[in-house]
């Protein structure tokens, strides 16, 4: 990478390009690498550790320590993700839900999903119209409930639904924050709406929701939003949030940016059926294998710039010996592309089914996650200010 | 007046400064006089004609023709105004009020009464908490429903409560409105806080509450609202709203500026009781009058500057027979000043009694106007999106 392709990456939470340098946005965005000692200290309060924790996928943090002490001391912590709803989820969506609920199911703590079903409308680059965003969370809040999390700890809500009960504390927020520092944040300007530079204050209230530490698994292009809620959180009387920030999952086409909605061929989708996932793994994912297979065998391929390994490394192939066994066959030669692919294919195909065969019968829990629920039924009775 | 001081009066939703020349605002803000043939018009729609418009102290309209073209029609129209709650309400506060009433009354038209206790938490200069600014919502709603509103067409609401029924419609509004746009219209900077920048849209969503034209009779210094509200609604299927602008009711301490909360000596307040109306009015009324009663006599007052009769003009004389009778007397000498500021305290003590008679009985009824009348039990079952 020259100097020049590596000044070109940007990061923003509505924008990813480039092949990023994620030592960089840990120094840009000041936050602190996960280290090994950390994830000796996770792992002993966790019981074990899951492989995008061992495997650095979740390669940086803020607070991640003190998280760690509340839990140790018993005053414990609860978790916030959010979704962004304009138009049907992908693998890259999906991902850091499963992670949350691991990270729901070894700590037994509270989750709150924020469907962002306003900030989506107002986002106006993407055309949606307000209908469009509440239909999409519908069918998002659907994937959601698939993953398997733990209906009476679990809150999800959307915006336009829950302000009511928030926006006396969005408020309180939104007076610390001025326009400035939207600016600087967020890259606003002149011509950005009142909603969009609103926006931020409704996305940090959820962070407020518990008197406890918040931990926010996410990508780590959302954490400009963390950087604000951590300015004002404190003389309001409540904690700075933990965030534990994800790589970005490479699109399919290659390792720059990341999948996304606009070009079908970058992503899989979560509907996506067996023939689909492997026509799409088979034609558009990036490869660095050889271009023949006398040269593969000869010279080896590159499981650093081969998506389908990247793949199966961040998530899809949770055994470490088998995923090492992949990489060095692969860097010899003995593994091909073709199989690498189909092997990709394979997993993708098989996890997506499962996740379908829960989707059947996420309609009827709909209500309990939003309305019903031991967590949501307290979340409507509560006004926060 | 000299040009200079011409160009120093200063009329902002937040600021009102120096001796204003309403024909200028007319000019600069686009709006229409209100002529003898729109009274006409009027008087005929609504039967009689109060004298605050009879007088032209509502000087100054938007699309009032087209509100009596509706009356007309039968199709109707409804009223919005607003209360501030920063502090006690004085006699410039309630008078919009009971004009209101005056055009509910004659027309049977439904009336939404916007309580912004989050703006004026947030506008930062006045330094209150969102306790602060509900405590003062409780209160000035008392002194709202002892105004003698129809409780089953009046629907009196916070922002801070009434949030989650607004909000999908509030940001279909912001979407429509830039930085720039608030920057212009209302001052706004890089150092104004967020919630400050996207509350223009929560003022603006009250006029969109039904599918007909809605009315606004408030005081001159509102009007850049209204205007942003006259750029938004048409696309979003809604009406433009028409407009009824008073003049600023002058404080006692002279012809500028308004009456203020932080200087109390330039207010009357709905509480203050027989005693300190008399005191104030004759401490700090400014007087047209001369200086010695011998020069009074034969020189004359002036009543164009003479607040205690500005304030008989302007509200507390009805009648007009009688307003001409004081204004000739006291410009000819023969009325001298104690007795002028002593007929305005005996007009203002015997309203003001009158209006704390009523709000004795306002607490039981809060209820009704912001929860279980004919139109709050309506607007509570209603979204707007």
């Amino acid at each position: 990478m020259t100097e020049e392709e590596r000044d070109q990456f940007v990061v923003t939470p509505w924008e990813v390009e480039g092949q990023i340098d994620y030592d960089r946005l840990i120094r840009e965005f000041g936050t602190q690498p996960i280290t090994d000692q950390l994830l000796r200290r996770f792992e002993k309060e966790a019981g074990t550790l899951h492989h995008m924790l061992k495997r650095k996928i979740f390669f940086s943090h803020r607070d991640l320590d003190l998280v760690l002490d509340d839990v140790k001391s018993g005053k414990g912590f609860f978790l916030y993700t959010g979704r962004g709803p304009t138009g049907p989820m992908h693998i890259g969506h999906i991902l850091p839900l499963y992670f949350s609920k691991w990270l729901q199911d070894r700590f037994k703590v509270n989750l709150y999903i924020q469907v962002t079903d306003d900030e989506k409308f107002l986002y106006e680059k993407r055309g949606l119209t307000l209908d469009d965003t509440r239909r999409w969370a519908y069918d998002n809040i659907l994937d959601i409930i698939a993953v398997g999390l733990d209906p009476d700890r679990t809150f999800i809500f959307q915006d336009t639904e829950y302000m009511g009960n928030i926006y006396p504390l969005a408020v309180k927020v939104a007076r610390r924050i001025n326009f400035s520092v939207t600016k600087a944040v967020f890259g606003f300007d002149e011509q950005t709406n009142i909603g969009m530079i609103f926006y931020p204050a409704v996305q940090v209230v959820p962070s407020l929701f518990e008197k406890k530490r918040c931990l926010i698994p996410a990508a780590i292009d959302q954490d400009p939003y963390w950087r604000v809620q951590r300015d004002v959180a404190e003389p309001l009387g409540y904690y700075k949030t933990a965030a534990i920030h994800s790589k970005l999952i490479p699109p399919l086409t290659g390792t720059e940016g990341k999948m996304s909605t606009s070009r079908p061929e970058t992503a899989i989708y979560l509907s996506d059926d067996d023939k689909t996932v492997r026509d799409k793994i088979m034609k558009y994912a990036f490869s660095g294998g050889q271009p023949t297979v006398e040269l593969h065998r000869k010279l080896g391929g590159n499981p650093d710039v081969d998506v389908p390994f990247q793949w199966l490394y961040m998530f899809f192939e949770e055994d470490d010996a088998k995923v090492k066994k992949i990489e060095s066959e692969y860097r010899s030669g003995k593994l091909l592309t073709g199989d690498l692919k189909q092997m990709l294919a394979d997993r993708v195909s098989d996890f997506l089914n499962k996740h379908r065969e829960r989707r059947e019968k996420s309609s009827e829990l709909v209500k309990v996650f939003k309305r019903e629920g031991k967590l949501a039924k307290k979340m409507w009775a509560t006004i926060y200010e």
